[in-house]
């Protein structure tokens, strides 16, 4: 029996253990199936035609790159260009060159323009070239101009394959030109109106379309209030404007508000996860995306550099207090734990702030109030961590004083680090600088060297004298 | 003039400025105009009615508590709605408890049956009851089961308004079917097919719709092979399906596979959004999404904790080499650099891997690789910081065996604290946990004690017997 309804069950992250071990075993079936039937084999034909294309994606990443092209050419275009479409960029490159030119154009042709577009622009130029000389001179030519926009704007992400139609229209001949050429469109959710120099003058919704009588002109039906995005915008304002407009495309338009493009909500899910990865790859001070080894070092170096700089001070700080700690030498015993845990409070607070920053709670109401709720909070986990601390040092080593010290200090160093977590980012958004220039090493760096300053300060005022 | 397109030139984060500024102007402009005319001026009336839905949102929110309150009531229930639908769930229910029951109850019915559970969720039960009591028979049943799923599942998110049709119906019949229920549905993007026990058995998209034959019958039509979610699914499961698939809505269906809700591609980008600050507060040990003061606070304190002990550790490591130390204080100077590189390395492995561990590469080949490549980058960062900090202690301090001692301790913090990042989440997820335990705290205090130790086994072998 044909099991018709396919409930995924499986979860991201660890639950995602089960899923990935049985993708796993499929890969050691095809990789062993194609090595023993080759790439036309009957059994490997049948088991591939059985997966979609999600988990084809996934067994084609499992397998080593020698019989991921094998792979490739066991499928039929259509769907190789399928696999092709949801692939990172370094592994459709490492695919297609391997591929004999042909085929590689072939699955070009099938691939929507905006991911042909991507595909040319990371091969080697040469072998771009070789394949853009076998479309057609309009496909060179519109593949050409995508290739002409970077990639991390609208121009880079749109498609150009969309439907338009013009005010004078009914809407049962709007329906009749959408059966002609909606088989060529990426998305048909909605039919554009554009006048006669291609300028977006309305939108109709499929949906608004079907509800509409007839004979009704687009004109008169149309929404004249299209929301649409420049050419030149950065994919992550678009990805905006569709979630907050609750969209399922966007139309593209350039300098003269002609139409050139629609980026689709799947792209947009693309660029929201893209995007988040990279605040956490910028939270951490790490490299944007898989670089290259390379490309990682020199990412992370400035980060570490700037830290090192940065504690060298807090060393030179120590070194300033040296008569107090020579003195009394438990004290170097609570350094790490002080410039730990207002390290850790300062990068919490970042975290929440960096948060509210990106949803627009900018105003300076909304930035006082984030300060004081982050105050707060601090001046809790400060006492908090302050009387433990001191418990726990004067348990650990009997002396009344330095467990004094130890526990204002922790307070303190945890109130001044939550106040540096939420204080820079904001101030740096309302210096126009991007906030995450504020990220978890800096932070942690500066709350490093006033923490230990507090510390060394009460130390030499309540123990110094002892 | 009209201006037709509108495109959007505000972008997030930092160039937000311009925006956020513009849109407090005009939250001045409405709260004065409030306050003069009341809310049912002729002045506020035609402002308000300028604004687009997501600028609308953003005055809202601008605007002190008792004037939002002022706002909602001077705008029609179906744009009240609108707004409301997109406000974070705690600004709901401060409205909506602000406004009289009618009028709450009017708003309520408008809203999509999902935000409408949600926001009877968020409500006083008593108030609740009492809006659930306005409505009808049907409407309250309805209310009540959407009410019973939890927030972050699939039947949390979903919306009860989609169409369906059945096989024997021809796409004539399901257009005009459609025509008639369209209206009322949230999604008209797909047609559910379902056979007379309510069980999903095939899918059309309504691009498939248009472009079949009219007289075609849609079980021969329609697509058997369905992607769908269990209504207890999580919702980041849900919303990988959408992702991987690129659907613009996902039905979600019960234990018998009995088509109950659908989740919409807009919903989807909420999902999104919310799950990458979740994973940067995760990574942060910081509380998830906008918490009151306390939960913040409780959310806090474990990764404070533990790192206390962990640091605690450290200081007794110290202890342990307090003769080393005592011999030679400048050893002292070089703790903060050394704890601080290592962990700073640490976390920017962690949030590399995290990412591959997100995207699946969980094969145990590519574990291997991915932590051969961040040894690789540890090893080049590592020689190149200690290269740097001996040259710089060196100068500093002029003691060649001090500087010896700490650019040879750089370097091995460096390393392991990058093994650490990398190791430590592989392992988690591996034993089925998630890889988010091995936070930022985690990861950096896990680091400071090794690298102290490292520091000081290192001082004593080459200055301890100075």
């Amino acid at each position: 029996m044909r099991e018709t309804i396919r409930v995924r069950t499986a979860a991201p992250l660890a639950r995602d253990l089960a899923r990935v071990r049985k993708l796993e075993a499929l890969a050691v079936r095809v990789s062993s199936l194609l090595s023993m039937e080759g790439r036309t084999g009957r059994r490997v034909t049948a088991l591939l035609a059985s997966l979609r294309p999600p988990e084809l994606a996934a067994v084609f990443r499992l397998l080593p790159p020698s019989q991921r092209v094998k792979l490739v050419r066991a499928l039929d275009p259509g769907r190789a260009a399928e696999i092709i479409e949801g692939l990172p960029r370094g592994l459709r490159r490492e695919v297609l060159e391997g591929l004999p030119l042909k085929e590689a154009a072939e699955i070009l042709r099938r691939l929507s323009s905006d991911d042909s577009a991507d595909v040319l622009l990371e091969l080697d130029p040469k072998r771009a070239e070789a394949i853009l000389n076998t479309l057609s001179p309009e496909e060179r030519e519109r593949a050409r101009r995508l290739i002409s926009y970077p990639d991390d704007t609208a121009g880079g992400r749109m498609a150009t394959e969309f439907v338009t139609a013009t005010e004078d229209m009914t809407v049962e001949e709007a329906i009749e030109h959408l059966r002609k050429e909606a088989p060529f469109a990426e998305s048909v959710y909605y039919l554009y109106v554009v006048d006669k120099e291609g300028r977006l003058v309305g939108v109709l919704s499929l949906r608004e379309l079907i509800l509409a009588p007839g004979g009704a002109k687009l004109g008169e039906i149309m929404r004249r209030d299209v929301v649409a995005v420049r050419v030149d915008q950065d994919q992550e304002e678009v990805a905006k404007v569709v979630a907050e407009n609750d969209l399922l495309a966007v139309p593209v338009v350039d300098q003269g508000g002609r139409l050139v493009g629609i980026v689709t909500a799947d792209d947009v899910m693309d660029i929201l996860t893209e995007e988040a990865f990279e605040d956490l790859a910028k939270f951490a001070g790490a490299e944007v995306g898989l670089a290259p080894l390379w490309s990682a070092v020199l990412r992370r170096v400035p980060w570490l550099l700037i830290c090192m700089v940065g504690e060298l001070l807090t060393g030179r700080v120590i070194k300033g207090f040296e008569g107090v700690l020579r003195r009394v030498m438990a004290l170097s015993f609570f350094m790490p734990v002080i410039m730990a845990t207002g390290g850790n409070a300062g990068t919490q607070s970042l975290a929440t702030t960096v948060r509210r920053v990106a949803l627009g709670e900018l105003s300076y109401v909304r930035a006082f109030k984030v300060v004081l709720r982050e105050l707060g909070a601090a001046v809790i986990l400060g006492a908090f961590m302050g009387m433990l601390l001191g418990v726990a040092g004067w348990v650990w080593l009997g002396s009344t004083k330095v467990a004094l010290v130890a526990g204002a200090a922790i307070c303190g160093a945890v109130v001044v680090g939550a106040l540096q977590g939420t204080v820079v980012p904001i101030v740096l958004t309302r210096m126009g600088l991007d906030p995450a220039l504020a990220s978890g090493p800096f932070v942690t760096t500066l709350s490093d060297i006033t923490s230990i300053f507090i510390y060394f300060l009460l130390a030499h005022a309540i123990v110094g004298r002892m």
